[in-house]
């Protein structure tokens, strides 16, 4: 083993000279730094740890008190910091009975659910206007193409849970009716573009939080 | 020039044998053949003609007869089958008086649009519900990011014209109304998933032609 | 209501004509027809169904009586076609007690995983030859950035599932020891790029089913 | 409507709480921040408005007295700072009577022109170097795939005036003759790569402002 | 070892059943197939062989006896069939003494150049006409961006050689003086698109086979 | 040519203002920017010299006196910073005789790799375990599909060189035995999830520097 010692040297120096060029495994989010079109700056990495791969948001139920009976938990970038620029990202759903995950759209990826407990009825729509519609129970999955208007709906007595996955660490949510109705997009447009009543926006935006 | 003869075989026989190496430039879009995730399969090379990269829908003004009053004319593949992978594809649309290109999304691809003739009110709802609203004149142009719900609305007196810019030679279009409206999905799916009434649903079916 | 009449017919054929031009929200794969670097042929949009959304094999205890006490569930196109070029797909993994998923990567997408039972401890080598370590209980997630060797392993005194999602579609697996040792790799090839012993190659040949 | 009120709060949360997560519709350019492969750096969400989406310059006819009596006015970024990393932008070309838009390519992006105004005669040359030519009238629209010598030529009695789409916020542009003309490469390298003779390149170069 | 059996074969099961699973390592090109924008079709994996992912095409010298005393030898796909969709090709590049690659561009990757033996001096221009030029010396390399105008000619008294690596495996190749004048893009276009001179044209149609 | 003067103005003006707006056509490293997903930071391009976009290092032959016998001399951003986000690059391999560059993988990016001198033997093994194997001779060229574990073993008598082609400028690079035995991932982690025994598996910590 004594002969060993100059050979290990050399080792080491081969090891750091070759790891030396090998940036860029992963870009961890730093979200005080300037953000690109391709996601957040990297954090330095000599700071990354394995902390910032884990992430333990999922673990709790969401809090399923309020109008929709439902709650989305995201594991996106920065919050999942890990996953910044890696293409991949979930998200929990719960669902008390008679919960809903309203009409809603991922601009930028598709998703997979899967069942976890419960029994949920989910559907998308195509640019075709055709309705993809299921009713799904533990272990099944359906996949919801990108930028598609879908919703997921406990159909069951019980609470409903599912797990999403995106194909993106930033796929974006837009939800139907906060978008129409809570914020301040003139009434008036509203309706020209949607062919809804003027008493029906209005009703909505009172609900929900909008003006004009 | 006779001793060119000899050198003119050879630059022909090096334009062949170097052009030979150069495939795919484009991929004409051949509609019966299979289509992959990238898009149409590529018309025989040996095929294509200049015809392929032309497309002359643009240039017919859209029938605007209808209960929108407006008309939308793409020039996407497979109609415009020289677009087909290449990235980039244009529409045009046309607003008589009070027309109005309801609330929409592009599931694959974000739009530029100029205003070539009139006055567009038009806007965009991002994934935060803020509403970024403009009313463009004739020359201006407004970008529309990917899969963002988004209308255009003739504010002005007379028609107006303008074409669109997508960044994909198939962006979809998916338009809200018609994807709540006008099929089959049931009506207490779409009222549970966007908190509209029982009656405005089913009137909007009536008026859309949808079922359930 | 007698007036809505022809209306309604020109609503009908705007939204014909308009969803027309709106093809490939998805390419759900026809595993008969060709494929391309971008994945399956698309199967005939007409015979689409709801069915090709959903897949039932993640909801099913992986048999884990064999040598790993583990077992990998996979929600790839095209046994789930309808995930085929969406960028998105994912995994059920069940680890009895003492189970492990062996030393892998996935060549073509970056991985997240959630933990819904029991305890796993994971971790994952970066190129810099760092590990990166961590023991999740329920609900904890963990990112694993693409290409890189990591594994799963149940510390846990009871079975532990896992669900696993992937940014593509056909993420791909090569599980280091079948691809070291279940194949006709000569062992002495193996020993030189691994500085392994010629006794410890041919021992892991005979129990993984390698020759030579 | 007392009751409201505190699931209007909760709605309201829930919103907030959800938009949260909704980073990255768009990175709208702040051209002081550093640059990306990826573009131009994400101005501050908080400081962007539909100013940032929005560009008046494509309404203003170009300056064609100059030798090619034509202009082109690009809408990209960061002059149109909304397209940043969107995979879309615009220009204008204006060709006065004989004017043309020299032989060129954009590097980064294919592009489709429609005809607004007047007769363009357009063609491109492919790696094939076959010669696809047409002469487009006003509605007529042609594509260009990306990196291939392509030409615009008013072939027409008046002015004319088209719109160009590109599927990229920075499609780039590279003019040939200003290539090979407009800078310091010197005579002789001209010469010896593209068969020019001395003389020609000399002349060439003092029309265009070469040296060397 | 008596009980190893029954392990083996369940190990054997374990080993079929998760690789069955991991499609599309790679996608060898075949040229009957149908073509897509991503490239082409894939070969049977059956029919694969490691024949597929060889080739001997660059280790052969080039045949300088023509008028640029220099020759391309690509292994792009499908001369190459291994490389299709692998985003990576490479090619030889022989210049005799006096040799050159005249001006050229690659419409789909950028390029990296190493000389293997002599000198070559090389150069690209940007977008802003700028030119980057220099004199390569036996094992330096140099980068050419995507889609911009480069050379390389021998600057040396002996024979030069050098590979380049592309990032696509259909990277295309178009030649600036065959595009002009080896072809029938009518000589007054060609004028009118580039400011050269009737006679200069007329003379290079003439040498490099173009007609009108 | 008195009458030149006031266009060679207005030329000047009208290059000047076209390539204003013709950004990025690469994107040199600047290792002191902020990282992002898409790579390094840009250099401001004002200072910008042809020696960013060349490397001598590929030219030097690497020092084989180690264990392997071998060198991996890396051509990838930032140390051949022209070629960030330019989705290409080199390396440089030198194989002393009985010289390997162990089993390894490229995360990020597939390689083709050209024999300059000597012989290799080289391989890869696919996700269904296959193993691709070929001895290359001196000009012969081999692919290796991105993130698949593969290998160059110099099996001729003399010194061995090759050069390396990379569909990315930061493909990374994990090779299997440092990965697994020269850092602090527990022994008993490395057993049992690769099936070494316990005394492999602390000889060759031992010999690779690894701890734990």
């Amino acid at each position: 083993m004594k002969m060993m010692l100059p050979i290990f040297f050399i080792i080491i120096s081969l090891v750091s000279s070759i790891s030396f060029a090998s940036v860029q495994d992963f870009c961890v989010a730093d979200p005080k730094g300037p953000q690109s079109p391709a996601g957040y700056s990297c954090k330095n990495p000599d700071q990354v740890t394995e902390n910032d791969f884990v992430f333990s948001g999922l673990g709790k139920t969401g809090n399923t008190s309020n109008i929709i009976k439902a709650a989305v938990t995201p594991a996106f970038a920065p919050a999942f910091a890990g996953t910044n620029g890696l293409g991949v990202s979930m998200a929990r759903l719960d669902l008390a009975a008679g919960g809903v995950i309203p009409l809603h759209t991922h601009p930028g990826a598709s998703e997979v659910l899967v069942v976890v407990q419960g029994t949920i009825c989910a559907g998308f729509i195509s640019s075709a206007n055709k309705v993809y519609l299921k009713t799904l129970n533990r272990g099944d999955s359906m996949v919801f193409p990108q930028g598609l208007l879908h919703f997921q709906l406990n159909s069951g007595k019980g609470p409903a849970l599912a797990f999403v996955a995106f194909g993106s660490s930033s796929p974006g949510l837009q939800i139907l009716s906060f978008a129409l109705f809570a914020n301040d997009l003139p009434s008036e447009l509203v309706e020209a573009t949607t062919f809804l009543s003027d008493a029906e926006v209005k009703k909505l935006k009172g609900v929900l939080g909008g003006t004009n």
